[in-house]
């Protein structure tokens, strides 16, 4: 299959990258990261979260964030949606997309909330109803596609079932999570091959973790596959929380910088984004991660200190 | 094309990465690291350099590794020759293989060392010919073959020139490297499907650098091209010397946990790199550059903190 022309890359830093900083990130420093983004020309950015603060106290002014945000005209600006409570929040923020989400592993399931995937799944069903009511967007995340930290192996078929369950929620699109980054490229093409039979190529996205290196190779094994919506997360903002001190989300500069040499269009300004790398890690003083980003970053330096 | 179902991984931590630290590394210390990398079951080491010590001043002591380390039966010890007296000095350390260099960017040899890239290989015809004469190995190596620091792109064609001429020079095996890490997986396959016209694919090497994260997708490409040998450097040891602070030879770790995904064989012990590739970082005060080999040390000490 010939690779695609253009990909959507759905940048996450906002959301995924920063729940897991244990430290505040001042809601000013958030609301910048986004509208740097924005500027950069993504056009869907997951912005916020609107869980319990219990649970995630980095995301507890999910409202404010929203509420402050320059929105690009087109872009949609995504939020993360437990419950209906959840959904009551992003409505009132005015969310253009709601993510639900379910694990492909049932171990992952009983351990994180107790419950079957099914039962997980099923218990979307009113946010669901809700958010076609009110003509939101509905993203559903399959965690756990390509591995899990519990059970290890998760069966393609399982992978297969939680997409036909979103599918049948009415999921607009449906993210393939490798949230442990243990995948490699031939169970890359595996799963897509799977899940491109039950539910439209076109809305479809990868969600690739770089926590084992393998993100890049495994983007382009999904590329091969058709695949043209990639979730990234601007200078690797985002850990693992199962290896600690290892990295999670594949690093925004690092796709871009592909999908540049790919002559992939893309629609977003690389300059832009290694800036906005910068800023987020001096604000939160967290080394950058993305390997494109420093090696940018270093050549500017090099070109300033020569200049 | 189907992918290999067998590659040669050749480990250059101990030259290739090692010989831009600025602080000597300590003779035992790299006699230790190729002994931990021979037990792990390398086919392949790049284990030092017989250049003058002036040029290199971190492999001065060649001699003294290549006559301390304990060799595997069948594996190959590789050593750097860039004239007749690295010869003679590397076939006095009884080296199973030289290995001799030229770019493919003209600007490149030009700014580097003063001469045509013609000129450049045609110097090494006679460490050529006394290796043949000697029952040598030699592998040449074809630097800036994905792009140049100075001149930005270099045309195919300059690359299939120099595979030409090294393959006039009777070299055994040829690696097409990616000096700064600025190729994406389309000029992998381009330049790929070019050299192996001229020489034969199973004695081409892929020599990856992770600068810009693109080094796990680039060897993935070029096993889709039938590429079957692949160098890599420990714990990612080595930068790049165009852009101070970023990442440099892909890491052996981040490797093998793809070829252990994709079921190729390579007959080395991931969790033994693992090892050495902590090793090393600690002993010469350099952070773990590996993504993989990170995640798997972070795992083995969250196992060790529950246990």
């Amino acid at each position: 299959m010939a690779l695609p022309n253009a990909v959507k890359i759905v940048e996450v830093g906002p959301r995924d990258g920063l729940q897991n900083e244990k430290e505040f990130v001042a809601t000013a420093t958030k609301i910048e990261l986004v509208n740097r983004l924005s500027r950069a020309g993504f056009p869907n950015i997951e912005a916020a979260s609107f869980v319990s603060p219990k649970w995630v106290p980095q995301m507890a002014d999910g409202a404010e964030v929203m509420h402050g945000i320059e929105r690009r005209a087109g872009a949609i600006y995504s939020v993360l949606t437990p419950n209906m409570r959840g959904f009551e929040g992003a409505l009132a923020a005015r969310a253009d997309e709601i993510v639900i989400f379910g694990a492909a592993s049932e171990a992952f399931s009983q351990k994180n909330i107790n419950c079957s995937i099914a039962e997980s799944i099923e218990r979307f069903a009113p946010v669901a109803q809700a958010a076609k009511a009110h003509g939101v967007r509905i993203r559903g995340s399959v965690s756990c596609s390509l591995g899990c930290p519990y059970q290890g192996d998760v069966p393609v078929a399982s992978v297969v079932d939680v997409v036909e369950r979103f599918a049948a929620l009415g999921c607009d699109e449906i993210d393939i999570a490798d949230t442990i980054g243990v995948g490699t490229a031939k169970r890359v093409h595996d799963v897509f091959a799977a899940v491109t039979k039950v539910f439209p190529r076109e809305r479809l996205s990868g969600h690739f973790h770089d926590t084992y290196g393998q993100a890049l190779a495994n983007i382009y094994a999904a590329l091969e596959e058709g695949v043209a919506i990639f979730h990234a997360s601007v200078a690797g903002l985002g850990g693992c929380p199962y290896a600690k001190g290892a990295t999670g989300n594949v690093a925004t500069e690092d796709v871009l910088y592909l999908m540049n040499g790919l002559g992939i269009h893309t629609g977003i300004d690389l300059d832009q984004v290694v800036a906005a790398g910068d800023f987020i890690s001096q604000a939160i003083g967290r080394p950058n991660v993305s390997r494109a980003g420093k090696a940018l970053l270093a050549k500017a330096q090099n070109a300033a200190a020569c200049a």
